[in-house]
């Protein structure tokens, strides 16, 4: 029994109107799997780097209880490099560097203690790689869910319908749920994409919350409102392994559980847009964590 | 004992995606009057209308119990009107035409048996304006809500931080209170807006819900995801009507109510927008109302 988290682990270079970093350790399975290590002690990564990556990089997954067995070590090749400039308002940014390096030659190996999987999170990647993953599983897991973005739906269209086909739970913006079934109002856009293959539909909505829909049953949670977003790269990969990491934690799959799966995904990302990087994640108490999940009680609690 | 709402009393000509109508009767004060008279039967409106204004529109107002003694009928003068033009997204609009008529020299009468207000609304107008109206009450109302725009931010900042002053609950959108406040951080805008006077503070999100302020405390208030978004004028008046109108009828007021309100008048502009003008509006049953605050009970209603 174990969560399977797959993406990129990689160095990111970031300038907020709050300071820039020099390369820092990022990437979506980096995000995710932390965020997920707060819940479940059984969450492995597959993913790849350079032998740029530190083992000290490494370590500081290892010591959240991360499985790192599946992480492919290139020798003489690169991490993948990620620069963005966040503007004055933090929900855009402008890409300045993507060197894609070894990832974009990536081939996912599963480890065989790994064939175990029970919860797979497939993180931002090209489709037909997230669809390997699924394949190389001998059985296939309890829950699979998967996040993608707007580029693949530019580029590669068909392998990510072919790649809905076999998943549990789509995570994307509003703006791509609107661009993947053409409908403006979310509420259609919901029901269309869950013709695509998803039975839940997660459409993440930065510091207004998300929704999370089934075919009759919509939940909307809210964000906290923070008074300083220092960075917001990883929330979205960080809200997605909390999100999953709670799930693999209570085991069982019905939307009661997928709601509260919701609110320790918001709590975990939360924290992650107040420092930089994964400067704040990796230093997590569970009484942090209990004290911001109660903070969205009392946001959103009422009683009429 | 009652609730005065003033405003606009006005008719509009609206075309959206959908389709478009002649001059309606619009303007905040009605929209705003029949959203509160589902919750409190002494409402009365003070507004201005000429006599283009039709008797039976203003018995639609008079069979909700809606008392317009405050209405005063300016003969051989012209109602306000405005017409505007909804985008495909329903967010963002033309103003086509806005003509001032009768409300350029709107002088507000209070009728003596509206003497006895203790809930005061005043719908978006002049700062000025809004002021008469505090300082021809002989009593202070046990609760002031004003609701203003960033246009008056931008002409006549100094009577609007006056006004603010002596009014206990501001109503406005996340672009009106970052502007109010210069701080994007819709946290660090509330905090400073709370300095200028009001006691609560209410943004108002539009498709992605609304927030509740106070000193200590935030509220996050759903909207509820529609699958058709017809027509939205009116919305926000229509919010901040079933507000005051909740309110009025509870008599308490506490941070408690208040989240409830933000639901009712939640509730209320979800059907607002469903038909063109206060079609939907006029015609509301007590079950339909209560079926739709259960939905808004069901959408964000989670235990942890």
């Amino acid at each position: 029994m174990s969560l399977i988290i797959i993406g990129s682990v990689a160095f990111d270079a970031i300038e907020t109107p709050f300071g820039k970093t020099d390369k820092i350790v990022g990437g979506a399975a980096t995000y995710a799997s932390l965020a997920a290590s707060y819940f479940y002690d059984k969450t492995r990564i597959v993913g790849v780097v350079g032998d740029d990556f530190q083992q000290s990089d490494i370590k500081i997954l290892n010591d959240h209880g991360i499985d790192t067995e599946g992480l492919q070590i290139k020798h003489g090749e690169k991490s993948f490099f990620w620069a963005g400039r966040y503007h004055n308002d933090m929900n855009s940014r402008d890409t300045l560097v993507t060197e894609l390096n070894v990832l974009g030659t990536f081939d996912p190996v599963i480890p065989e203690n790994y064939q175990d999987c029970e919860y797979l999170m497939l993180g931002n990647l090209t489709p037909k790689v997230q669809q390997t993953v699924i394949e190389r599983l001998r059985n296939r897991p309890k829950l699979i869910v998967l996040d993608t973005m707007n580029f693949w739906m530019d580029i590669a269209l068909d392998d990510l319908l072919d790649t809905l086909k076999m998943i549990d739970v789509l995570t994307i913006n509003d703006a791509e749920a609107r661009q993947l079934s053409g409908e403006y109002s979310l509420v259609k856009a919901a029901k269309k994409i869950l013709t695509m293959g998803p039975k839940y539909l997660i459409i993440k909505k930065g510091e207004h919350g998300a929704l999370l829909f089934d075919e009759t049953q919509i939940f909307s949670a809210p964000a906290l409102p923070l008074a300083e977003v220092f960075d917001p790269t990883g929330a979205g990969d960080t809200f997605a392994g909390g999100f999953i990491g709670y799930l693999a934690k209570v085991g069982t799959i019905n939307f009661n559980n997928m709601k509260n799966a919701l609110i320790y995904g918001s709590a975990l990302a939360s924290f992650c847009v107040e420092k930089f990087g994964t400067e704040k994640i990796v230093n997590l108490t569970q009484e942090e964590i209990d004290n911001r999940v109660r903070e969205f009680v009392s946001l959103s609690a009422f009683t009429i």
